[in-house]
């Protein structure tokens, strides 16, 4: 598909509407963030779970607004499945990336938004609603709004080798056994290695004080809002064997092709295709 | 040593001072955090290492405000070593705890500092500067300085099974192999763990939104701040053997007794001690 589907004018207009979408899943979540929701004590004794309640709060929110204001638009949320719809964009919603870390109520989780046309991610947004961080990928450029409210350009840095790479993944003991193989490569190569960031990882990758982020089993809706905001800033996502990411599996995201292409060599081997022709 | 070494008004008068210490030390710190000082586009021509230089100026600026205004107190830090004292009281310092979640870009990285008398730690500080959340233990409790400001009183939960806990430590791949026997049991009996939170983590066991954390190899400037936020939150701090903690070494903090009596079967195993008893 070409660019002529699409003018900067309304991807402007599009990018504006998924910060409004941001803003509206932030306020549902922050009450239920550590428990400072009234029910926050019940949950022992109940089974309460804030934050299954904050996620689907948040889609709900964000469900609302889309509906009202851009009806025949496509909807694939986490937790209210998909919606289908006539004006060839669709929203990709994961209201609460990083559950594990809400629950454990350290601010490392994200709301996901990504705005997806004919199978390309084109406008991404990463947003950490406690910290006030906001990371965005747009065709022009990506950019975060920091905790004091400045616009800053997201640039990922030149880090040359991979013995020089801060690298992340969410959690090494759901790798397969295969992919344990690889990545504990990648991990004994790089300069250091963090873990259970989720999206925020990749976050830190566009802003330039990280520089790899290699996970498996992503859904679409963990994957569509960060391929802008990483490649737009200069970063490269694909799949482990090195061809354009999809929506989901394998993906490994980095700062710039050099490291990519070092990664590679182990990560093919791990590869779920046969073959990565 | 009995209680009548110092007063409640003494307590107060030192946590006040403590407490501007960590003031001073953030103020050192944020410049460089996340290269937002004025060098870090030099860093990789010049080997200019923003986390040593923030790390130095943070305890310079911490030891001028004891030389000048407590002059007869002992200190222990981590950049700039002993220094003698007549007063009965040794501070702690450790302006950067998690120096790679700090060149990471990762806001969970804290400035420590503990107030020890006769080896036993009395009040502590845990600063996060850049989310401005500071949790204080006390003789008379711990308390917490929320990012709005807000001052909440600290408590850990009642988690009652390890199955239900959750669990932290900086990093498994650190530690020696009996170690990670002993915590790999723990992993897979926790409810979930999460990795790279240094003494971040303390923070939220004593906030009550995480359970325990194991690790070993620690200085006694990473731990003499933690021990009075956690005891007084009514969490329980002890070494692999569960007895009292000394500042260092092999280090288990719990929400309450009961789960740290379930993670003491497997800790004792790996004990550096060869006889717990």
């Amino acid at each position: 598909m070409s660019d002529t589907t699409y003018t900067p004018a309304e991807i402007q207009e599009l990018t504006a509407f998924a910060e409004r979408l941001a803003d509206a899943a932030g306020k549902a979540i922050l009450p239920y963030f550590r428990g400072e929701g009234s029910l926050a004590d019940n949950k022992a004794q109940t089974g309460f779970d804030p934050v299954t309640i904050a996620d689907k709060a948040a889609e709900r929110a964000i469900r609302e607004i889309i509906d009202a204001e851009r009806p025949d638009d496509a909807i694939m949320g986490e937790e209210y499945g998909e919606k289908s719809g006539t004006s060839g964009w669709t929203w990709y919603l994961d209201p609460i990336d990083g559950t594990r870390a809400f629950i454990s109520g350290l601010p490392v989780w994200t709301t996901l938004i990504g705005l997806v046309r004919d199978n390309k991610s084109i406008v991404g947004v990463i947003d950490q609603s406690y910290l006030k961080e906001r990371y965005v990928g747009t065709p022009s450029g990506s950019y975060m709004i920091d905790s004091e409210g400045e616009k800053r350009n997201l640039k990922t840095r030149p880090c040359k080798k991979l013995t020089d790479a801060i690298l992340a993944t969410t959690d090494y003991f759901i790798f397969t056994h295969p992919e344990r193989g690889a990545f504990e490569h990648l991990r004994a190569t790089a300069k250091l290695t963090r873990y259970g960031l989720d999206a925020y990882a990749y976050a830190r990758v566009a802003a330039g004080t990280m520089d790899m982020v290699a996970e498996a089993g992503l859904q679409p809706y963990d994957v569509a809002a960060l391929i802008p905001v990483i490649e737009n800033a200069g970063g490269v996502v694909t799949d482990w064997c090195g061809r354009p990411a999809t929506l989901g599996g394998q993906i490994v995201a980095a700062a710039n092709q050099e490291i990519l292409d070092e990664a590679l060599i182990s990560l093919r081997r791990s590869a779920r295709a046969f073959d990565c022709g």
